[in-house]
């Protein structure tokens, strides 16, 4: 397997508030071309530094990929540096100060003579080009060995990867065809999850298989690598079709899909409605849900019950409910999801009542307690949970563990 | 300045699902207290590449602070390679073991034989408590040159580096304060506002000043460093009040804060109400405002009216302004707002209706108009944009150009 690694140039990649997030996308490209990113590296406008980084990638690893740096000004160091790197000069091509300068016309300007600099070229390298910024990328065949140099802006360095580099890599790592495929499960912890499946995917010894908990859900990651696409997504569905026979309801997603576009397409393809009424979720289930392009078919109203008084002026929760049980209780949860299904007149409504903290917690009702209200054609039901996390945690779980809920029970009663 | 390098290590970490994200954290403790991070590494479980990383980072930078690979395992690698690249052994520590030990019968459990690894320590190193975890860390001074080897779980990795660590660098680094500021702001492009500011910051020599675009805001990030806070803060609170005279309104958070926590401030001080009417953004802008904790107190109801039925329904929106003006219309923005406030009987209402794509645009309404409703006790306004992005950006900037416009009526009518 031919080895990688990625340097991302900028000092603002240095700071507290931003990093490199160009080598997800490229990690990716790369696995699924069957190269393995072996090392990443994030470092500043700093020639020195920047020099010695690529030149110890180029004599460790097969490929070596860098983003930024090769802008117009002073600070953008990468294209003469990774020329000096590979021991090579830089040649200025005129072509590409006339493509320049025509690109600046078309926007009515002149061109700055600055961008002249962006003209230069490692001797040696093939140009790649760039339809949606100043700034060429170098594609460098140095003895077996690549050096890849591409525009940081995600918009310019994702085409130019896909549409100049990555063929030409793909023939050089041999033409393996690697398929990836995420399941989601939900109701799992991690381990009690490998324990179930891992007697099944060991039997496997072509399949990769990692195992990630993600805030509210476990991830199953499979890789499979063989000589045609076909291929590997063969085996692949064989192994997911074992671990949906265990797993059963618990599978939610079968390639990489979230959960709100698992509930969507369930009530799509059954034409049926929900409404939402939301008490310490604030609308995240609704914003969740509304997430989905072509939503508005089955997404029909949402009510974020905040206050006990919206609890009964717009959901019909009575009084004596939130007197007797109060406002996070099963009674509550069931109250508010009938009174949204009644009001929007949808096939389902779902709701959420609970305590994300920091504070409203008491020894009865600790932070964490959170009621789920179900309701359909045939009445109410409801689901009580304790979920550990901060604030946002426990927000994001209770508006996964609503949307679960409702999955099951769609898949239950239909 | 002292300079410092860091290095994450973990395959997990070179995936194209996860990246290293204790190193932000790092980076800024170490920027407070004068350090510049100067190169981050990612690393595999990899001994050799690892290796090499430590020893060229402890040739380049006096700081080099690794995180992960401690933990028990044959992966955990961290441990001995980072000995050898300083050029050192490791001793084994007898009261770790011991320690180890007692950790493990107070949950109940052997301490199983593999643990033993986590009590080998660098030669010479000081070791760092890890009362969350069973890796210790170690702090190497070498010369001058400090390697800072800590665990990567950020709750054990924090607390360490925080008590353990950081008054040794800080002292090291000449003991300075470094303090840090973000303003942001609204209404204004990054060019724009820069050609506004940079006059008046230009003046301050002492403080760096960059500028960064948000999503929806630019962000004024100011740092100052001086032989003490006070003194740092003082000429941070001097400029900052230049700045405010010139930005006026547009000038939203001087401290870091969100347009929720603003927006909830405001309210809070002014014990006045709000609720929110959504369409295209489906519960964001309800969810964002009850992120922020006591929420309650200002935030009473929302409704998500997406389909026309819910907006005739539950805020009395007319039949005759859908048919005539259309469902993303000013009047119909208005119109939601106002049945809103009169629903939920509170000071304020905000509404949004618009077009977040990717589908459903027109000639007339392209994808990314949206119409901001505002009703008060004198009435309604509306506000109207056409945003650039993609779905989750459009979503976004409508949620908070409707905050920002609600921030403004309320300072400009109280």
């Amino acid at each position: 397997m031919l080895s990688a690694e990625i340097i991302a140039v900028g000092s603002e990649l240095l700071t507290p508030e931003r990093t490199d997030t160009n080598s997800l996308w490229l990690t990716e490209k790369l696995m699924n071309i069957g190269v393995e990113v072996k090392l990443k590296t994030i470092v500043g406008d700093d020639e020195a530094r920047l020099e010695e980084t690529i030149r110890d990638a180029l004599k460790r690893s097969d490929i070596v990929v860098t983003t930024g740096g090769l802008g117009p000004t002073e600070d953008d160091v990468t294209r003469n540096v990774s020329a000096r790197a590979a021991g090579r000069g830089v040649v200025y091509h005129d072509e590409i100060e006339a493509h320049l300068r025509e690109r600046f016309r078309q926007w009515g300007r002149e061109m700055p003579e600055i961008n002249k600099r962006q003209a230069y070229v490692i001797e040696g390298a093939t140009i790649l080009p760039n339809p949606n910024g100043s700034a060429v990328g170098m594609l460098l065949n140095d003895d077996g060995k690549f050096l890849v140099v591409l525009p940081g802006p995600p918009r310019e360095m994702q085409p130019m990867f896909e549409n100049h580099v990555l063929d030409i890599l793909k023939t050089v790592s041999g033409n393996v065809s690697v398929v990836r495929r995420v399941l989601r499960v939900s109701g799992f912890g991690e381990s009690a999850l490998d324990e179930l499946i891992s007697p099944i995917y060991k039997k496997y010894e072509t399949i990769q298989t990692s195992i990630l908990f993600n805030r509210s859900e476990v991830e199953i990651h499979l890789s499979a690598s063989a000589k045609s696409e076909a291929e590997s997504d063969a085996i692949i569905d064989e192994l997911v079709g074992k671990l949906a026979e265990v797993l059963g309801l618990a599978l939610f997603a079968t390639n990489g899909e979230t959960m709100e576009e698992v509930v969507g397409g369930l009530l799509r393809d059954r034409k049926q409605t929900l409404s939402v009424a939301e008490s310490c979720t604030g609308g995240l289930i609704g914003m969740r849900l509304t997430d989905v392009a072509g939503s508005s078919s089955y997404f029909m109203e949402g009510v974020v019950a905040y206050s006990n008084d919206a609890k009964i002026r717009t959901l019909g929760v009575s009084e004596e409910t939130l007197a007797q049980y109060g406002a996070v209780s099963s009674q509550t949860a069931e109250a508010m999801a009938d009174g949204m299904r009644r009001r929007a007149g949808t096939d389902y409504a779902i709701s959420v009542t609970g305590i994300a903290g920091p504070d409203g917690g008491s020894e009865d009702k600790p932070v964490g307690t959170v009621y789920v209200g179900y309701a359909d054609k045939n009445g109410t039901k409801f689901l009580h949970m304790t979920l550990p996390g901060d604030r946002y945690l426990i927000r994001w779980r209770s508006s996964q563990a609503a949307l679960d809920y409702l999955r099951r029970r769609i898949l239950k009663t239909s």
